[in-house]
């Protein structure tokens, strides 16, 4: 089958049209031809050789990805050829044919094409299990969540609102991304190139008042989000982008405010742990995207030939919301 | 009532017997004759101007207690005058009397003496809430329990076991300390003052491979802690005696290994909290008190008019197990 095949003869590594083995279905999985995928970090990140796709999984890139079922091992019961279908990947999205376990693979709802259901599985799992799983957000809860008008960010701003009633801030760079956040739901908005978010956050909410934060800057962010944490609070960590290395880090608020930090990531999980969480994101929020109450954000689509210039825009930061690869 | 009060007149601040107003009981709590109380490590701090109790708790130290009813509030419904109990309290434990609501006070089994039963509430709820319900340790799993042989390692050491027959490393200064985690159920004995921890656990029990660990002694272990600790592992904080500052603190493992890092203190969180593990403890362990198969570890016991003695004794680190005072 034709794939995007990252190529490391150059000063930078780049991704060519080439031919992969097609994959074969085992008893419990879908073969798949795939309509679209979308890209994410990680993508950037395995194509600059650092981070390896985990043990079994294909080398191709690509983390999710929504088509049509062609055909369906002998034990799967809920899909068969012809059945819209999209879902995570553990890479192989950027290529004409995928399997996936049908436990991991979901119906595209009636209202979205393949292109808005490519947008969906990797980063409204991952900010489902940020939310609802990890930080234990409550109704009305605080959350704060950084990268606001990113992938992840778009859609945990319609999580924490729709399914918690949630008072959220969020950070982004950029005015136009903030009002894309706001149109989502969030209600306190800040530029971080314009004001300090604690302070902001602190004369908004008041002290103390974040229950949840969603971070993917890291070290740079530390002591502000430790700052404007609520007793109990909770900083999920699901990426560390703006650096890691903290100097002078005090042990004492973690104490004092009974803080939780936990790092997590969703395409290492073990198979079981993604089919629980499929199951729970349908059982939760699969009834608000099939109603268009929550749906994805799509900044661009581009022919997946033009999958160089996709990466370039993820790279410079200059997406709100997620970039689609179609025409497979 | 007669109750030590913290005199603040000379250099040191110093216990004197003295007189305190008698606490009256709401309509849920009980007034208990205090047969006996345990020192806590919160009571040196607190002593010292450094852990204020929290608002509308007793100013006078200890926060646990053994004794009998002498009467009950007019909702009270689960004890009646002359039962034995014993229970949390938010402070004034070092008096004559002491009122607990209905719902914190256990009934002493019979098997236990009041200075037995006052040796259990602190060091045991703490435990199980850092083990079952912050560390949420499974069946079988791994756990290092610096500290081994204070009054929560003693504890932390035989729950681990009993409800989840753990693999246990500990940590002491002392051989003879290790002794008694090792006749508790510790499989692994380190003299952190002659050997490496992170060190003798590799070689012990592979890289990578601690699910949980109890820290009380923070900024000084991070490093070796993050080491030893497997993918998804937990570090639950309960003190940083050791320091809280840590230089060159990477964000990395927390993210790659999908750490949780949580602090907890058990004195400062609501009432309804306390309540909820107090009744998951006595679902979960108070059978095991009853039958003796797990047991409170009393290092020494005495009279209370030797409250600063004892004192001494846990503040130069010589205690292995609970110091008791008795005698009210």
């Amino acid at each position: 089958m034709k794939a995007l095949i990252v190529d490391n003869s150059g000063t930078d590594p780049v991704m060519k049209m080439g031919e992969h083995p097609t994959p074969e279905h085992g008893e419990s999985e879908l073969f798949v031809k795939i309509k679209a995928t979308a890209l994410n970090r990680a993508d950037l990140m395995q194509k600059a050789g650092k981070y390896p796709p985990p043990e079994g999984e294909s080398p191709i890139l690509g983390l999710e990805m929504a088509g049509t079922v062609i055909s369906a091992g002998s034990k799967v019961s809920k899909f068969k050829k012809g059945d819209r279908v999209y879902g995570l990947l553990g890479g192989g999205g950027y290529a004409e044919y995928c399997v996936i376990h049908e436990d991991l693979a979901m119906p595209i709802p009636d209202n979205l094409s393949f292109e808005e259901a490519a947008a969906i599985p990797e980063v409204f799992l991952t900010a489902y299990q940020a939310i609802s799983w990890l930080g234990e957000l409550k109704q009305n809860e605080t959350i704060l969540i950084h990268a606001g008008a990113s992938g992840v960010g778009t859609a945990a701003i319609q999580i924490s609102k729709k399914l918690y009633n949630a008072k959220i801030a969020v950070t982004a760079g950029s005015d136009k991304k903030l009002k894309l956040c706001e149109s989502l739901g969030a209600d306190l908005l800040i530029n971080y190139k314009k004001s300090d978010y604690s302070e902001r956050i602190k004369s908004n909410f008041g002290k103390n008042k974040i229950n949840l934060i969603l971070d993917f800057v890291g070290a740079p962010y530390w002591f502000k989000n430790v700052d404007v944490l609520s007793t109990d609070g909770c900083i999920v960590y699901l990426a560390m982008l703006g650096g890691t290395k903290i100097d002078n880090m005090s042990l004492v608020p973690i104490l004092r405010k009974r803080i939780t930090i936990k790092g997590s990531t969703l395409r290492n999980r073990p198979l079981e742990y993604k089919i629980r969480l499929v199951s729970d994101f349908q059982a939760h929020v699969s009834k608000y995207i099939g109603s268009g109450d929550i749906h994805p954000v799509i900044h661009s689509t581009y022919d997946w030939h033009q999958a160089e210039e996709a990466h370039q825009l993820m790279g410079n930061n200059q997406n709100a919301g997620k970039i689609i690869l179609t025409g497979m």
